[in-house]
């Protein structure tokens, strides 16, 4: 783990997502565990057009990156927001995208320090997360959910 | 893989989040695939009661449930919400929970054909989509998202 220095910037989050649920997201995450600095949501419609949507996550980018580079959080890759995304990494500063996000990725972003490391780090360390997060309940609880009558 | 019949009922699907994430999540799933049969959306406030809570989810079941069981898709685990929809699990029905929902699990959900299978078989496909739909852009593209100067 690199050393955190409370003077250096946090790596920037941006979310990119077909229609609201990255704000959705973001508010879930910041009521269940607190703030997340340097974050921002940017909700595309199915019909906007491209450059539009470049536009705005360029400008979503550009409003939480300080220097660290970016964490861009997009919700399925190879679609129009994703290509967007895509297009930040054009060489100017550090980016790194992650795809299907969820709300443990989000959750973990709040409590993990984004200062001292690389964009890519901290995705690497979300990536991980957000799979694990992903599991049955039966797994969970022990408990199979079927009904009495086929249970033996 | 079951032989599935038109006469049956498909496996029913409840989505379950804090916040509106479900229902934009729902959105932007049919908006992308084309309509989800036989799912709703259930929001979950952060001081909503845990009764309140379990009466809703309980409702949503009843509403999509037509005999073949169901699938809880969650956000996170180990919340009131996700208490919640153990509860569901009272031996009364089949019933499957996948948590950290994320789009492609309902991307997936739309074309899957959810009937003559059981919940948990529904369950265990959307839980391999969303732990494959999470990856780096780095890893989709072979695009280094790095700066210039540090390419060598």
């Amino acid at each position: 783990m690199a050393t955190a220095n409370d003077k250096e910037p946090p790596v920037g989050l941006v979310i990119v997502t077909h229609g609201g649920s990255g704000e959705c997201l973001l508010a879930a995450a910041e009521g269940l565990v607190g703030p997340l600095a340097a974050s921002a949501a940017v909700s595309v419609a199915l019909n906007d057009p491209f450059d539009e949507i470049v536009r705005r996550v360029g400008q979503a980018c550009d409003s939480v990156d300080a220097g660290a580079g970016l964490l861009i959080l997009a919700d399925v890759h190879g679609s129009s927001p994703f290509r967007a995304c895509l297009s930040m990494l054009d060489g100017t500063r550090a980016v790194e995208i992650v795809c299907g996000i969820n709300l443990p990725m989000l959750i973990k972003l709040a409590t993990v320090d984004r200062r001292g490391q690389r964009p890519v780090e901290v995705a690497e360390i979300i990536k991980e997360v957000g799979k694990r997060s992903i599991r049955l309940g039966s797994e969970l609880t022990g408990k199979l959910g079927v009904p009495r009558e086929e249970r033996h």
